[in-house]
């Protein structure tokens, strides 16, 4: 079946289940893109993992973070003995937690020295990107690098027989980060360089003079793959080509908050077909992240104020999608469960 | 502890874990908010059921719904087949389902001839309520009645264990009852009074007619049990019993949507603090719920644009609770992480 024609079977066999039609709402636009993107009718949920993307950016040296670089690592580790927040909120919902070391700026040990409680992928490019204020964040092979692991960690997912992934971040300063390659492809700063909670005008002036003076001394661009390697990181162009990787596997995609949805956009300004995959796990409380997702075209699932990063958004949010599946799939029919039909729709229920 | 010494512990526990300070959203205010329901830091969400109250409403006479009332006693048979949406949804979320007839206008088989995916509670007040543009829509001794069953099964469900239960409802013409009992305690009729999808304008303004004529009819009321007679309905009067008798039994309640917000409305009205102990599952795309919700002081969890009923809204918004306990009292803290902490609050984490 082509596109619309999955379309239209799915909203025929969604009106035949025994609810007023349209009375799930978002929950039954969720089951119709996810049918388009799986080409089934009505789509499944069976296995489902997040991956959360670990790097470290050499832009903190310019004191763009409160927290030291030493947290990235540190996290990971949280990661993979099960004690951080995605740890337990994927556990909750049923998602595996899949730590990539896409640069992290510390050697992990052996991988059976590892506790597991998340799967731990080495897929480091390098401890840490450089300071882009000063030079160009990896070198064009690093960047290509980094794409292509994410592409290859794409086909591992399709192998490995995921329905829906969801992408999370770890990364101390990868905020910044984000923000720079928003800025590099012409979004207006005062948009997307937020002040946290913690930073003080002084710290804010700071980190917008870093990201704007950055973006001029790397610049101009002469296209997306140079602007992820003049200010990106490791871990983003690593997304980035994990999202590039999905398109046409048939597998969904939700994105957590603004590192991710700054990654996302790479993605869709080199092909913009990318967001017909992509799901909105949450809008987050990072300021930048509303403008990225309306440039993105997508509608977040939830609304409830997290910024927490590591893919707890887009699990909480991505789950809300399985059940859309579940309930598309499980629901008994007018003709099968014996109730009588309104003639018209009606709210009255 | 008291509830002020509880709030202070939790959010003392909230700051201790490896997350920065906050970044979980409104998820902690969950957490805050079931600790201090619960007396217990951090909250426990063990064994959870969502009970839906069903019933009929004779105001259906006046042609106000486009479904025929037989359809309660149906949708009530397939709650208990497990092929209702409510299924769907409370098996994805780990919710018991509780189909509890206050007031159906039809005899069910005996239990032991009814499937058994849901629970059937035969707690039957009437075979659906009197016409109340006519007469009162039940007798003094009904009404008692059903907020006395109400209040029982809140006694049940605390021996039962349960630490968190939602409420839903199936009743073809309840949405009308519960804009009855809005307008009849004062609420602006244009607020609360829903087109719905189906409803053209010559229906709608019949509905409004019905609804206000029935106010005058059965007015003035001398207190909250006096409309709750008067305009209410079986389902409903038996919901706000429930909530009553939770309160004082350390079980937080979560609304779905329209009809269970009136019902909550009119508890509330008996009594204020009932509020503590309530939380807003979602934000159904019926007219008087926003108004309702707002009467309430309830923030929604879940704004989905879903407007089925049955709990769906509340097992679905509800499960972020549980996930906020499951955050709470998993994640590991810095000290315990061996991560290191900020000095100040920060974002880029």
């Amino acid at each position: 079946m082509n596109v619309l024609a999955v379309e239209k079977a799915m909203i025929a066999h969604l009106d035949s289940l025994t609810k007023p039609k349209g009375s799930l709402g978002k929950l039954e636009d969720y089951a119709v893109k996810l049918a388009k993107i799986q080409g089934r009718v009505p789509p499944l949920v069976r296995k489902k993992a997040v991956y959360v993307f670990a790097g470290d950016h050499g832009i903190v040296a310019e004191g763009v973070s409160l927290y030291p670089s030493e947290v990235t690592y540190q996290m990971v580790l949280n990661f993979l003995a099960g004690g951080a927040a995605i740890n337990a909120l994927a556990r909750g919902t049923g998602w595996e937690v899949i730590a990539v070391d896409a640069g992290v700026a510390a050697d992990f040990p052996p991988a059976a020295a590892l506790p597991a409680a998340a799967r731990f992928l080495d897929r480091k490019i390098g401890k840490g990107t450089k300071n882009f204020l000063v030079q160009d964040a990896m070198s064009a092979a690093e960047a290509k690098k980094a794409l292509d692991t994410g592409h290859a960690l794409a086909d591992d997912a399709a192998a490995a027989g995921y329905d829906l992934v969801a992408i999370g971040d770890m990364g101390i300063g990868n905020t910044t980060t984000a923000a720079a390659l928003l800025v590099a492809f012409g979004m207006d700063a005062s948009l997307v360089i937020d002040r946290g909670t913690g930073i003080d005008d002084t710290a804010l002036a700071r980190k917008r003079e870093v990201i704007l003076e950055s973006v001029r001394n790397r610049g101009p661009f002469s296209d997306a793959e140079h602007v992820l390697r003049a200010v990106g990181g490791f871990d983003l162009a690593m997304m980035t080509g994990f999202i590039l990787g999905l398109e046409s596997k048939g597998i969904a995609c939700v994105l957590d908050g603004f590192p991710v949805g700054a990654a996302a956009y790479v993605a869709f300004r080199m092909k913009p077909s990318v967001v017909d995959l992509l799901f909105a796990g949450h809008r987050s409380r990072v300021k930048g992240h509303a403008p990225v997702l309306e440039a993105l075209g997508l509608d977040p699932i939830l609304s409830l104020d997290m910024r927490l990063g590591e893919g707890t958004g887009a699990v909480t949010g991505g789950f809300m999608i399985e059940l859309a599946a579940k309930a598309a799939g499980e629901m008994a029919s007018f003709a099968s469960a014996g109730v009588s039909e309104s003639a018209e729709d009606e709210k009255d229920f």
